[in-house]
């Protein structure tokens, strides 16, 4: 059985897990106050090009979103996004349980547009009861989205400048960000996302580490953070392990080089799909692939192949998803391609 | 420089290490559903002789209090404790966050007191405008409690009977459980803790792993406790993590032979304090030493040990801790010896 | 200028108010335990023929619905409504505020439709991940609706039903109950309600009372219902000035008495407006009409009539809408036909 | 059977009563706009001498304690409190379900002490762990306090100036500030408020009103307070109600006038009290008035008068309370002094 289900199935990256066994026994201070968060974060500064961001590191997604929105809005406040984003969907209410709306928008495979945004923040302020309403207090976007789809430096340019007319911050879900900064056709950059956003974070548990995510605030992080991080049970005793973790990932470059991998693998087997004739729900240039298969090949690869169910097409056709991960190998592609 | 400031200062202890080192690539699924978490569960099952009970893991112990605590209480309720509960001093109000009241009772060396509990919930329904306070809705105690301390099976089988007069649910945080079930004196076990408790937790963080809490409801758990962890943002997406730590924890009770060491360690230092005649600001038979230094003694000793300040006694004279745990050296024990 | 913006302009009907001047200095204890508040609730049982409804005064809609909705909903539990919900788009959060997620359906000029329910449903417990989802925890409708539409007996039978086959509580929101109660064409009784919802509320604000809305569980109240409300700060002090109101408002059929002077009101004018030709918006029985008028003819209106702006239909067309109330007087409507 | 057990029992002063059945027919906007409501911000704003203070309308004290301290803490933040603090004791965890801890300090009959105060904060900031505990945002004062006692206007700068050196909003309670401000020995005045508060409000529910609490912010109020309202379930669709009995209260003193009265009245009573030798339990000089009974006395009492139990001293002695009010008859106070 090979697996291609999703991109958290396995460990960590071995360097990683090297990192932690050769540090096990160093005593260290506790509450990502030790010197591994402190080289992680320096390293993270560099490679975002700002040297005055302040990072936390956090444990997993969910967690992330939900102590970053609460910390950025204020409690009139909601929360923008595409109907597609994973707050809106897939986070059980963490948002509304920390007493937040989440206004979703249209979205487009995945993506919120700019002039879409503008229109909905236009009319809501121009709708002469808006002050019953829940105010939009800062965007939501993820990159790459729940579809996989990439914004270009263009579009998250233009979002950012509504965002900024609006005053609202602007925050990017970062879950699977390795795998989009090193797509083919991404144009986007650390430092563009420092630019351009007020919060993002770089996801740990999804791109190599065995979980943890960094949330960067490129100009000022909302006060007292960490206590706010504690309030949602979102402050790890033991910090050191989120900071060993991505004090490796980004030494040398690691971080990038993994995710080059997950993408080499799913350009070759998207290659392959689109050679031998399958239909693509959706195009994707990360490592989600979507496709359509028809039930009766989908119950023979199923067999051999683990994949995700995505949604129904109709009584004969399914879309399941393909995703490619740092830990994917070259053979287990090259047993699915021959299964093609 | 030796280490005693804190039980959680090193990472894994090197099995638990070892065997995330060994399941690293072996892919599984996610949020806990993996056969790990299974296999975990099902050992934590046997040694609480509880084949019933629902097992959770969690990543740390504020998150698990808060998770565990509004999952439990209905929105007027509030969580009784002693006011030197870690939910009333040390957890940045997460669980005022979760819209609930910590109502604190005296403490006695960190105990809740059966008798004073009983007066408390009979004067509340005493109180012809109780309509118009918060609800005693549950009842939280540490075990060893903050300060060290131990309940007798016979001072939490009276606890437990008050709660089930009156109906509420009796939570212990073991953050430390291991090392409380270990030392001279507890005379409480697993079995014990699932008889006279509806919920507690088996720490992991401070007991060698990396991070984790399993959370075990002996009768019932909470309906859909996994939506609510995830609502808190505490469902780990690689619930492996856990489930291969606490898995290594329960198997050939690693988990009580760690903890007995760190004892040993705590003993052989306790009999030296007392030996040199030190005094103690607080008896106690666990992990955690206080001891009343005058402050010349204390700032001679922290040029070359680690240990936490606790607080201040007189303008000359301090109370600090040393904690041992999983991880102390007999060696580094034996070089505080030599400077006590 | 003749007022015709909403139906809550003027005081209170004077029968209700004399009944507040008379009882003015006799001396009632608080917090709805007065002896008004009694007759009050025993009144509204017989109205609705149910003689163990547990009854509830609250002040003002949002209120009533944010504390009803929390007290039936679990943590992970969400309020399903139609779209056009007053909880959805004009309570600032409300509802998101006490933690819980809105979860919108289509509406059907306002109305929710029981077999896009059920599908809503099936569908949320056919997925798979249903589980990182805010689930489905009870059902909101209004009636009438935001659109001035009511539901029949069997549209909410059929929505009755679905709610009981997931056991999810249904909650009718009737802050103008009483306009629906008597339009033509209604065929649902207060004993209806009682018997296909699990709570209602029965609006005094906008028919007939200077605030005050009675809140039904025909069948068992959320346990402390009276805490709840207290928490959330909608237990009023001096509770008879909601008992007073409901016991006059339910004396001799006064609530139905001023409701059905409204709708004739409303009646007659829409026959003129139909008579000369207006353009409707939608069709409604209840009080509130809406009409498409070209914007010349709003503001001539505009000079002499008080209506509201309700949505812009393009460039030359506008929806506004007339209310009619309890306080509506014939030579308003009156000089209002002339106009048209 | 004549009545003292406390100051809401009663439905408005008359000229109040009058004014809402003069002004019944005018139709005005909702939700606080209309022209009554500003009439009584422009003369609250006159007796305050603060030309700037922003003021809004709310129905009762818990949802007027409850949505101002939710709006001046950050989320991380608590309000620090004497420990017999209305928010503390009776109001259901109405703060705590806004998601912020109450920090009760101790109280001196009612009151906190400012360099209690201080000390608390200094320690708080020394604490090297504070960051993992809940920050003190604000303090609440009541005045008259629970105990019926008086914050001088020197203990009250005291704590302002603490407040002021900690950045802290001072917010005063003033459920009975009518009674408070026209006591003897009372020195404090609604400017001196305005200058030594960031938001205080005047209670109208227990001075004249039906209900009825105005919120001054003598500087500016939280951005969007009427969102935050809203959002509360606080924000009356008539806001005309609150409007005009605070514009009557407001006219010509009538405020102070009903409130003298009742200090007349319970001065009459001490003075009996005392003359006769009954015990006061706390001094007071506002309409409160607390007095050891013996048991045989109060229920000699309790069978043709009214009061309130407090709370039970021995097995032969109660603390019971008799207040009065702006309704209290004259003709009541002598019977009772009859039966003394």
């Amino acid at each position: 059985m090979i697996s291609f289900e999703s991109d958290y199935m396995e460990g960590a990256h071995e360097r990683v897990l090297s990192r932690l066994v050769e540090t096990n026994r160093e005593p260290l201070s506790g509450y990502g106050t030790d010197v591994y968060c402190e080289r992680a974060k320096e390293k993270i500064r560099q490679a975002c090009e700002c040297p005055e961001a302040e990072i936390y590191f956090l444990v997993g997604g969910t967690q992330t979103n939900q102590t970053v929105i609460a910390s950025l809005l204020r409690s009139y406040e909601g929360v923008v996004c595409a109907g597609s984003g994973h707050i809106q969907t897939h986070e059980a209410g963490a948002i509304e349980y920390a007493g937040h709306k989440v206004l979703p928008l249209s979205h487009h495979e995945g993506k919120l547009d700019a002039s879409e945004l503008s229109e909905y923040l236009e009319s809501f302020y121009a709708d002469a009861n808006h002050d019953h309403a829940v105010f939009p207090g800062m965007v939501y976007v993820s990159h790459p989205t729940e579809y996989g789809t990439l914004y270009t430096k263009d579009e998250l340019t233009a979002i950012s400048a509504v965002c900024r007319r609006y005053e609202l911050p602007l925050y990017l879900d970062g879950a699977r960000l390795g795998y989009g900064l090193v797509s083919r056709g991404n144009d986007l950059t650390l430092p563009d996302l420092c630019r351009l956003c007020d919060a993002f974070y770089i996801g740990g548990t999804k791109v190599g580490a065995l979980c943890g995510e960094a949330v960067i605030f490129p100009r000022r992080a909302p006060k007292q953070f960490m206590t706010i991080m504690k309030q949602h049970g979102a402050l790890l005793a033991k910090g050191r392990v989120l900071g060993i973790q991505f004090d490796t990932l980004f030494e040398d470059g690691l971080y990038f080089e993994i995710s080059r991998h997950a993408i080499a693998m799913a350009d070759r087997l998207r290659e392959v799909f689109r050679r031998k004739g399958y239909s693509f729900f959706i195009e994707t240039v990360t490592n989600q692939i979507f496709i359509v298969l028809d039930n009766e090949t989908m119950r023979r690869l199923s067999e051999s192949v683990g994949f995700s169910f995505w949604e129904t097409v109709d009584a004969d056709h399914t879309v399941v998803r393909f995703a490619t991960s740092w830990a994917t190998r070259e053979e287990d592609v090259e047993r699915l391609i021959d299964l093609l």
